[in-house]
């Protein structure tokens, strides 16, 4: 999970909304956007940890495996949780709550370049 | 789960906006939001029980207990579902579909107060 | 699943705006709507296996089968994905990852009539 909370919030603060929406994008379908606990990192390590029990790399139940064990589990996870989020703007300011950070979570196992729009409206 | 389908509506009503979009952001990581059936309470209860079963209190998977044994669970049921909504308002009213209710579902045993915001535009 | 994008794509074009979103919404609560992978057959197969798995039809947890074993699953399902989906409209077009395309997803098993709103805005 990669915490993408300043990057957003810097596009907000330059677009000089006062009030209306930022949404955010990704472009991909096995990768999430989830808006996560920012506290305590064990919550992220519990997750990923929940995650991959639910949906474990090397099901024997998937046949999508051309790019490896966490091909089609990549896929799961991220229709079970978000590819977009959209949020408040409130006083030229992203609203999230107090122990609200937005996240770009990977659920490949190997790195990959991630392209996300954001827009923001009032 | 507490029923806000009321509330939202009659701040859309208030809006007087005839076509656009309702948007309902809630600012916390252990509860969330949802468009549930709305006419059978056995739909909610049915709900709670598989959320319950499939992300049990106290699973000794998780580390982040700090606040109980339903502090985790919660943070990941908020995961598995929605954080923010939005629904049509078609006619000046919110365009939901005949059994689609809008829910805030409490993750944690005990209550919270909980803030949502509701934007409306056009 | 049954691919929708052509048709959004469609209706996109025809708004004729430039840079903006488009929001599609589901007026059910036992079908979604999500963004899967659009390349390999398989992965839809996988999904629906995965789902099935996830939430079986015929589970004795659940009281609420008034419409049979495939009732309270499908009302499952819908929470554990999504009702509705907004894209970024980019150059006029729906700007959709390369691997992205967007699914109405039927949960019940026999065939039903399904009502989708579609708003394009600037």
């Amino acid at each position: 999970m990669i915490n993408i909370t300043g990057k957003v919030s810097e596009f907000v603060s330059q677009a000089a909304i006062l009030t209306g929406l930022c949404h955010v994008f990704l472009h991909h379908t096995s990768a999430s956007l989830v808006l996560c606990e920012n506290a305590d990192p064990l919550v992220q390590r519990d997750m990923e940890a929940f995650m991959f029990r639910l949906v474990p790399d090397g099901d024997p139940l998937f046949l999508h495996i051309d790019e490896g064990q966490d091909d089609m589990p990549s896929h799961v996870r991220s229709i079970l949780t978000q590819n977009f989020l959209t949020v408040p703007i409130t006083d030229g300011k992203l609203a999230l709550g107090r122990w609200q950070g937005m996240y770009m979570w990977e659920h490949r196992l190997k790195s990959h370049h991630r392209k996300l729009t954001v827009t923001v409206y009032s």
